[in-house]
């Protein structure tokens, strides 16, 4: 009964192009077939009458709604006034401008986090500017420096990508103990976005970048002026200006109207309200990469530079806040998480339901991107016993989230930055689920 | 000089669960590698003194920016203000309730449409539903009815997906003749989101299916108790119950808490503000598939039931929003677009740039995945001519986006729904861009 009209069109001269067709281009994507058609994950329930009772009970269909032009760019709803950005005053250095608003992952699934709670790190408050005055200077070892308006940048040739950013203190106040009882705090200085903007590698093509550029200074116009240096190879490979996120321009708080973006290295990499880009010889040494964002040794002295994000993984379903308080012994229940690396694919999560003593292998949820979040799955039966539920996740680069205790072992205790260990969640047998420290 | 730390965490354990292993969980996603990196996009410019100051004259680095207090469920910037969903009186029903409000497509790229801006339809307003009070019967041919809460539906293992949802009516306004001079009216009933939900066919394992269901009837709560009926196969194959958009909850527009999910089929189909899903030996012939969405033929009879969009693409960059009139002669410039098919993957997309008279396949850049959007780019050097550029998509079930002419010929004129011509703009010496119809 489907209309078969353009069933009909099919035309030879669309075959005449055929020849200039690069079939590199015609790979598609595939979503990942994880085993998750499991029956019963809820007790069947026999619809009584009294059910049918109780849908008719509610009120619906029974007013007008809202008119289509109350809200022509949208809100959530009021009932969802709670699922909003965080800020702890123990992580907030004592204001609001130097601090970081961290994002409600236990209400996200998929990859993609809502602009609007997109987790936000801030040196000096979200700087507020103009794109009519906006502009971009590449200068230092290029042939053509240049200045560009937002409306030139544009003109680029687009790319859109998928990627996690993620804080390199993420995680790092709760990994000696737990601190926080909630996900939103342990692991909320990350998220994950489609961005929209043009790659490093085109724009120094057409500038000319000379043999000599090694490194590339990102400066941001905010009043911290936030300047970072970045290696070379890491620009030319995958390195992005952006504009969009999500399909509309960058928040202010993620650097309308332009930032950088780095792809799985340090959220810090990512400079924001994108004012210039110098090319030399060496780094610079910014306040950022001197006073800040530097790894302290057990042996006194500090690593300089250390960019990649690590593999790591945490389980969001059930959480602190999404607790298993509302099951029956019998019923089937979903424990899912995130996992990610900013050294490439993930390629294995692994589940504990004991701590850390068994583990089995998780199933992987929806598309599987380098540099990106990836979800994972397991199924059991709740059978009213207490757990303690690890995650712990392997990439294609050999990487393998370390326990705690193995992590201390190497790095030490002194630094706050790249703390990847695998972290935990007890769930009582009343199904309440609290942060706790398993070392090894 | 990047720590090196849990390279050497490489357990032997890991190993030993590697004959559970199911490969096909591990097939990562691929993005299209389109030939993007054209140099020489923008006529080069050297910097001159003058161009620094222009730098330095912008008021930036000066105050201290925004508190990250300031929003914590944020906002786009208020230069943004006019990317905002748009209604037209001529496609507005003479109200604000039972009308629909236009994505602004010429502001996204990638393919992801951010909640604020995705399009809504609407019977009879937004309506406004309390997901404390919520309840989803599902009831008729099952073994076992059930009525589910919220946090019951939510317990079933989710999935997430990228999925256009389209009203067949997109472009239906226009094809007879140039009717809006914006892409946003020409084709903005359309957008595209991450969704999160459950199968339907894993609920109908748990439930029972009966072998003589046939139909699913689903039921909205809104005013108009929007109902439509969907065959039974459609169902099993990927419909789904969602519940998230985009990493958050559904948007009050889009249905909240719950709307039904039909992959590539008709917008209405997927009903919002999810009330009831039936399941029965036939059809219901509902108002919305009686008096509504049935397609008048030239033998004066109508159409039942015709649900895939049909395979479809638009040029968004240029567009007459989008026009390039900033150009020079001898600037390279990127003609970009969005295909998509309610049917299957895209498989190619050509370009004209001349109304019809020859055509060039264009790249995919991106993810390239079923019944999604699917973005092209085609890179030229402006030579001040004027233009008729036009798109036409494939799609790998064999259909093939028709000429005006040819789809007329099919289906005649009096329909107003699955409309997908082949649509123009024309683009002046001035760079200006104007709708145009190109009939064959």
């Amino acid at each position: 009964m489907t209309t078969k009209t353009d069933s009909l069109e099919k035309s030879s001269t669309i075959n005449e192009d055929k020849l200039s067709r690069r079939n590199f281009f015609k790979r598609t994507a595939v979503y990942s077939a994880g085993a998750i058609a499991a029956a019963n994950v809820l007790a069947p329930v026999k619809l009584k009458a009294d059910d049918v009772n109780i849908v008719n009970q509610v009120e619906w269909g029974t007013k007008l709604g809202d008119r289509l032009d109350k809200n022509l760019y949208g809100l959530p709803s009021p009932y969802e006034h709670n699922n909003i950005r965080r800020i702890h005053d123990l992580l907030s250095s004592g204001d609001r401008y130097a601090t970081v608003s961290m994002s409600p992952l236990h209400q996200q699934e998929g990859i993609i986090t809502p602009n609007g709670l997109f987790f936000c790190r801030s040196h000096s408050g979200i700087a507020q500017v103009d794109p009519n005055k906006y502009r971009l200077m590449l200068h230092g070892l290029l042939e053509k420096p240049l200045v560009l308006t937002l409306e030139q940048l544009k003109r680029y040739p687009s790319e859109s990508r998928i990627y996690f950013i993620e804080c390199p203190a993420n995680g790092s106040t709760g990994w000696r103990g737990p601190q926080f009882n909630n996900l939103q705090f342990v692991k909320g200085m990350m998220s994950s976005a489609e961005w929209t903007g043009v790659r490093l590698s085109v724009i120094l093509e057409d500038l000319g970048l000379k043999p000599e550029a090694q490194w590339m200074l990102a400066e941001g116009s905010d009043d911290s002026e936030m300047a970072r240096s970045i290696p070379i190879e890491k620009v030319l490979d995958d390195a992005m200006i952006v504009w969009g996120q999500n399909g509309e321009p960058l928040r202010p708080e993620q650097g309308y109207p332009v930032r950088l973006l780095v792809p799985g290295w340090e959220g810090n990499l990512n400079v924001k309200w994108l004012k210039r880009l110098k090319f030399d010889s060496k780094p610079w040494y910014s306040k950022e990469e001197t006073s800040k964002y530097t790894m302290l040794q057990p042996s006194g002295k500090a690593i300089e530079y250390f960019w990649p994000m690590e593999v790591n993984s945490i389980i969001t379903s059930p959480c602190p806040e999404v607790p298993w308080t509302d099951l029956k012994i019998g019923d089937k229940v979903e424990i899912s998480g995130v996992a990610w690396s900013g050294r490439g694919t993930i390629k294995t999560v692994d589940i504990s339901l004991d701590g850390g003593k068994n583990w089995v292998e998780a199933h992987f949820k929806g598309l599987i991107l380098p540099k990106s979040w990836t979800r994972f799955s397991y199924i059991i039966t709740w059978d009213g016993n207490p757990k303690v539920l690890l995650s712990r996740a392997i990439d294609d680069s050999g990487h393998i989230q370390p326990s705690i205790d193995k992590l201390v072992s190497k790095v030490g205790v002194e630094g706050i930055y790249h703390r990847n260990p695998i972290v935990g969640w007890e769930v009582t047998s009343k199904g309440v689920v609290n942060n706790v420290h398993v070392r090894s």
